[in-house]
């Protein structure tokens, strides 16, 4: 990381600089908003996490000073409080900052974090939001997130493991096991196995489709289907790896039928 | 809506033409992807939904034909399986159909049903995803959609009633009850009575934070907030009209520190 260039600073002369909360979508440049592409095209000075693809990252200008402050599970190039007094510390130094995060900065992204934080230090912000992994993956793999037959509900999730403890998924599973709703789960490739399991004992049948979307909405992307009770052993198989999202319901069923003849039409 | 140009048919010659099936994203054209914008911009036949905004409208090429299938609650310009009979005739005699829809298709928008049609009729179609109504409240009101001290599950409903009956408003009421997550209501401005009495029926307290977002990110967005046992007379004492998006739970109570402070920023 590069120290900050206070000679660029008007401290105390303007207040802080702004920043760009910017969802990065799902890793397909096409997929990010016009308003966050235009951002990102005139970017000096960009924090990025983990999930933010090189497809995007490509699309900075060349001279943009560009720092990673990652964010890969339990293993991240800087702990939260840092990202945060770092994103600050910037700002006040009179440079705007474009925080460039995977998905929806307010969709498990802890967007809301950094906003409140920046709220209550009075730097100026906005939000512009992005594709979320769950939307890229329905429309990749063919998988519609409601549908009037197969579910009226939508629930997200994630199945981020605590420190490696299985018991510490610690989730509602009765109200997760109920029929008639599509479950999304996010970070969910380690948990899939207790995910699983917890849900068909909590009453979701084991035939229910399930499907794990590798790297959505990407050229490498991937989908594992089958069922509640079968995935766990498909993804382990296939070497399914993170970033991938679980989709769980009867929407799922479509996927064999829409993936048939849905595909990316050329331009 | 004009009679279908047989003399622009390629049928059997080359099969259907494909079907783009776009998420024209909550209203604001700054917040279409960027794939969306472009197949906007090169579209010959669109057939549009009633949640598209004319701002999103008026990127399309001045010769393209429009052909408004509405879909305002109950009063449908077209019913949803003469939707799709449209659709498909229109690819069959040849001719490329942008079908564009507000938000995202494949969330409470019927883009299910209708790519389901597509797939089982044969005709190539492709799906991009948008920004949904929830994202862009979130994202324009200053409330994120999940937060780690507030909630760590996000559930997406619709509040539509069927046929003015208040029983009809049929949900899972215990499992949306529950606390530590938020609740995404789609069109629910004329359910908010019931939604709110069922809530605190079913525990929910009546303190919680609860807003309804009109407009979201459009110039004339509006935010009232409250909470659940206020919100329903607050948005009927000012007028709160469709479309408008509600959000419940602990996140809601951010929206006073992050729209003070958080705004549209000049680019």
């Amino acid at each position: 990381m590069k120290a900050i260039d206070k000679s660029r600073s008007s401290e105390g002369r303007r207040g802080p600089a702004p920043v760009l909360l910017v969802g990065a979508g799902p890793g397909d440049p096409e997929l990010l908003t016009v308003k966050a592409a235009r951002a990102i095209a005139s970017a000096r000075l960009v924090l990025y996490d983990h999930l933010v693809s090189e497809e995007v990252l490509a699309l900075l200008p060349p001279q943009a000073e560009r720092i990673y402050v990652g964010k890969q599970s339990s293993n991240h190039a800087l702990p939260q409080d840092e990202i945060v007094a770092l994103m600050l510390e910037l700002a006040r130094s009179g440079r705007p900052v474009l925080r460039l995060k995977g998905g929806d900065p307010y969709v498990f992204g802890r967007g809301g974090e950094e906003a409140e934080a920046l709220a209550r230090a009075g730097v100026p912000f906005e939000v512009i939001p992005g594709i979320s992994a769950a939307q890229a993956a329905a429309a990749g793999a063919g998988i519609p997130l409601t549908h009037r037959e197969h579910a009226s509900r939508l629930v997200w999730i994630t199945g981020h493991l605590k420190a490696g403890a299985e018991d510490a998924l610690d989730l509602d599973w009765p109200s997760l096991a109920r029929p008639g709703q599509t479950l999304a789960v996010y970070m969910g490739v380690a948990s899939l196995p207790v995910l699983a399991s917890r849900l068909v004992a909590h009453g979701l049948p084991a035939d229910t489709p399930a499907a794990i979307v590798e790297r959505a909405s990407m050229p490498q992307q991937r989908t594992v289907a089958g069922t509640l009770g079968s995935l766990p052993a498909l993804a382990k198989q296939q070497g399914v790896k993170a970033p991938a999202l679980i989709l769980i319901g009867g929407v799922v069923a479509l996927h064999g039928v829409l993936q048939a003849q849905g595909h990316a039409l050329a331009a």
